[in-house]
């Protein structure tokens, strides 16, 4: 069937969707009722995850209209023509590969006279024989020592990803003897970013990772030459110290200031590379190339669980599909991202990048406006962290906001403690339970400063242990459920014209080229 | 003149302003007009900052509004009640004084039988004496050997805030020759916080400060557990290694257990105890009492600003003033905080907790229902890198989110790199500029695709450096924002009972008290 992209609020299924009743979640969720959702309204996902979504304002009446419109919107058609190598950011007319850093989808992709999918295995093999020779000694500083450190040095999508994945596996690696070499990361224009990063450094062995699509991201240049200031200063070659992460075509590649380059190309987004080179160079230093191959078939075995056209069983679609849903019909305008796991600190930044750099946008695919909400504001911290913070007013603030948990049976490293009878795994994991129940049910109480309405939505993610591979899952999952919901909205969710006119104007400040209030700050700032 | 609690939409001069027709942002801020505003709509603040607010949808009339509205909300004589000693978390019973922790506002304050400026006064002294004496050397590990870090153990309000502060200070402090210990945090009750923190430690010369103004918070105590299991385990005798910050009532107070305790009160909230002993313990352990003092010298004089009656000279008045505006009659649901300075890395999640802690309320102070929104979602992430990551979403969404920038002109390490004729500081400062005028007044395109609406209204904070005082002074700058805020809204900003229920079902889990749905999950997370 030839795929037809259409703004929602066009889709009959979707005024169906309007008009069904809502669902009540504290008497849902409460005794039977409760218990039976809680058993059934689960999906397995990759990797022993599995989405419960239970606490979600949802029934089967209202499940059965999502699945209508996932058919209507041709969700699974749009996706297979994503991964088939159509042309689905349109903004860029460039294709979106990114789930074929991890695996074949469907068809083979030719693009650039090449096959994407062999071009990016061979990068792959590229950066595994570069750590495997990083990692024995075989490339080492200019005295023939072994290189102990990898900093990254990338800013957005070349760093809260990979930053992300890099901490979430960390303990994890020195856990299980995989912790090669200790990894850091230089993202901020601001000067005391790179060089406070430097001071914690051993630079005479640390190898640089430059990453940089375009090779002419002005803060990573910047900080690109900070590093290298440092270098020659501290009396090293930086040729010897630093690599590249880029695009064949930029300034960067096959240039003799770099040990070596590795290459992503225009049709992997910043905020979706964490598959591709950007995310592989520093996770297979750090972890070596094992650890990273892992963490792609998780990602992979996510991306094919993705291709299920029935939403009951593909977690992702599902996800998008409420979430819309709470959106656009309930009206709620923030999703909060809960992991009770400290290792996953840095997910929700990334989460927050990937989901508001992809859906928020105001015109649709073909850049005519929408009349309806898109993406929402997304935000999070680990719990327990949060609940001694901002969960007083998830529980009892004005306004309603989704909630998205994820928690693990295991911890990463082993170590625990027991105190009152449970060790604290099991408060943690305890403690993320009552809350989907606290905020599903509510309490009743007299004192209405102690009352608790309920009703306040959220779902789950639960696993076994963060591993490489569930982590892959993970990621999959969340970039696969903002790709469906993109989809939903009608929007290209794969660019990012958004962030052009303040580079545009920052480029007239720093010319002194300005006038009226853009002058009076530029003064007030000292530049 | 008594003061007077009374609902906001109760107010003559709130459904005055209801009436005035909005602001026509990017227009106003374009041209001659936009350059007068950004002169002009400007207020000195403490410790040389400046509130500039030209680029939010304010003008003389609405301005003239907002003032009405301070004084029939008798916002300054609450601050005069709330200083003075009256019982203003009324949910708890309690004063609110974090205020007089860093200087005397108002009257002598007299509670359980002590004047509380000087119990305030006499705990810093005692903690400023300590830090002397493990910075010279008198008070050491069981060897005799100096102790060289500081690790804090505490959760939201004892975390969260000191460890911002930290970060804020601690690259200003290893450049000015002020760093004595570094500091760790461990929070979460995820075990794998605990054991990381640990691992990165050299215990031998830590000193852990164990912080909990009951002595009952189950986080806490568990990672306590966890840190004298590791002192035991190394040899070490865990009462020669921490101290307490807590409550006089506490079972932590003079216990054999600890090598001395400091406290703090019932009157001084966990998310206002960054200027009490909760913050000066690993303060001035960690840079010494002198700059402790001087952050509370900044924060004190911001205070005295708050004092002003006229909003106009007031920032933390009208900066609270204009938030409720936009929350309640413009409708916009969040407020993004995007400190261009890497230093504040962890100053939004702090505010996170303090404003969303605070005012997330949907019940007045007697415990009566409101019927219009309080407290909105606050997030953010330090810029530039926020710039690549979900401004896509503020610059082209189909919400507008206010923003609050705060920069300043100097760097606080001093290095620095000269690309392209600028700075990185210059780049940095730059991009905020540029930012503010983007997002106000946008920039139309044939393209829709490229055309940006303008219209999204920002505040910047500007400063010559961050240091200790002015640090002190932008933190106290937000907590009188929020109190104004908690003023404006009628809610006791003072009191969290919304925290409550999560932790009453936790403990039902832990000891398999469970059924239904909460039994499922329990089985699910195999607890």
């Amino acid at each position: 069937m030839a795929v037809e992209w259409k703004n929602l609020d066009t889709l009959a299924s979707y005024e169906a969707l309007q008009k069904e009743s809502t669902v009540d979640l504290a008497s849902a969720m409460t005794g039977e009722s409760g218990e039976k959702r809680a058993k059934t309204y689960q999906i397995p996902m990759a990797e022993g995850l599995s989405y419960n979504y239970a606490a979600k304002c949802v029934d089967d009446r209202i499940l059965a209209a999502l699945a209508k419109l996932a058919e209507e919107a041709q969700l699974s058609e749009k996706f297979a023509a994503l991964y088939n190598g159509e042309v689905i950011n349109t903004g860029e007319k460039r294709l979106v590969l990114h789930h074929l850093c991890r695996g074949q989808l469907g068809e083979a992709v030719q693009a650039d006279g090449t096959d994407k999918r062999a071009f990016y295995v061979e990068q792959q093999e590229r950066i595994a024989a570069f750590a495997d020779r990083v990692h024995n000694g075989e490339i080492t500083n200019e005295k023939g020592e072994k290189f102990t450190e990898v900093v990254q040095i990338g800013i957005g999508g070349s760093d809260l990803g990979p930053r992300a994945m890099y901490l979430a596996l960390e303990n994890w690696a020195k856990t299980t003897g995989n912790m090669k070499m200790s990894a850091k990361f230089i993202s901020n224009v601001d000067p005391d970013d790179a060089a406070a990063v430097l001071a914690s450094c051993d630079i005479a062995h640390a190898i640089f990772i430059l990453v940089s699509k375009s090779g002419t991201t002005l803060e990573t240049l910047t900080n690109e030459s900070f590093v290298k200031d440092a270098l020659t200063k501290g009396g090293f070659d930086p040729a010897k110290h630093m690599i590249a992460v880029t695009s064949e075509t930029s300034p960067l590649a096959k240039n003799a200031g770099y040990l070596d380059a590795f290459y992503m190309d225009d049709y992997i987004g910043g905020r979706y590379s964490s598959s591709s080179a950007v995310g592989g160079a520093v996770l297979s230093l750090a972890f070596g190339p094992k650890v990273f191959a892992d963490f792609l078939c998780g990602a992979h075995e996510a991306d094919v669980t993705a291709k299920e056209t029935d939403p009951l069983k593909n977690p992702a679609m599902l996800d998008a599909l409420i979430g819309v849903y709470e959106r656009n019909i309930l009206g709620y305008g923030a999703t909060a991202v809960l992991p009770y796991s400290q290792a996953l600190s840095r997910f929700p930044a990334h989460l927050q990048q990937a989901d508001m750099e992809s859906n928020g946008k105001s015109v649709n695919r073909f850049g005519e406006p929408v009349s309806y909400v898109t993406g929402p504001v997304i935000f999070g911290e680990p719990g327990t962290n949060g609940q001694h913070s901002f969960y007083q007013l998830l529980h009892q603030g004005t306004d309603i906001v989704p909630l998205q948990f994820v928690g693990f049976r295991k911890s990463q490293i082993g170590s625990d403690v027991v105190i009152e009878n449970s060790t604290s795994q099991q408060k943690l994991c305890a403690n993320v339970a009552a809350q989907i129940v606290a905020f599903a049910c509510g309490k009743q109480d007299d004192n209405k400063n102690k009352d608790f309405k309920g009703g306040r939505p959220s779902s789950i993610i639960v696993g076994d242990q963060l591993t490489p591979a569930s982590l892959g899952a993970l990621l999959a999952h969340f970039e696969n459920k903002i790709m469906f919901q993109g989809f939903l909205w009608n929007v290209n969710s794969f660019d990012q014209e958004g962030v052009q006119l303040g580079k545009l104007l920052a480029k007239k400040v720093l010319a002194h080229d300005t006038d009226g209030a853009l002058k009076v700050y530029s003064d007030l700032l000292n530049i």
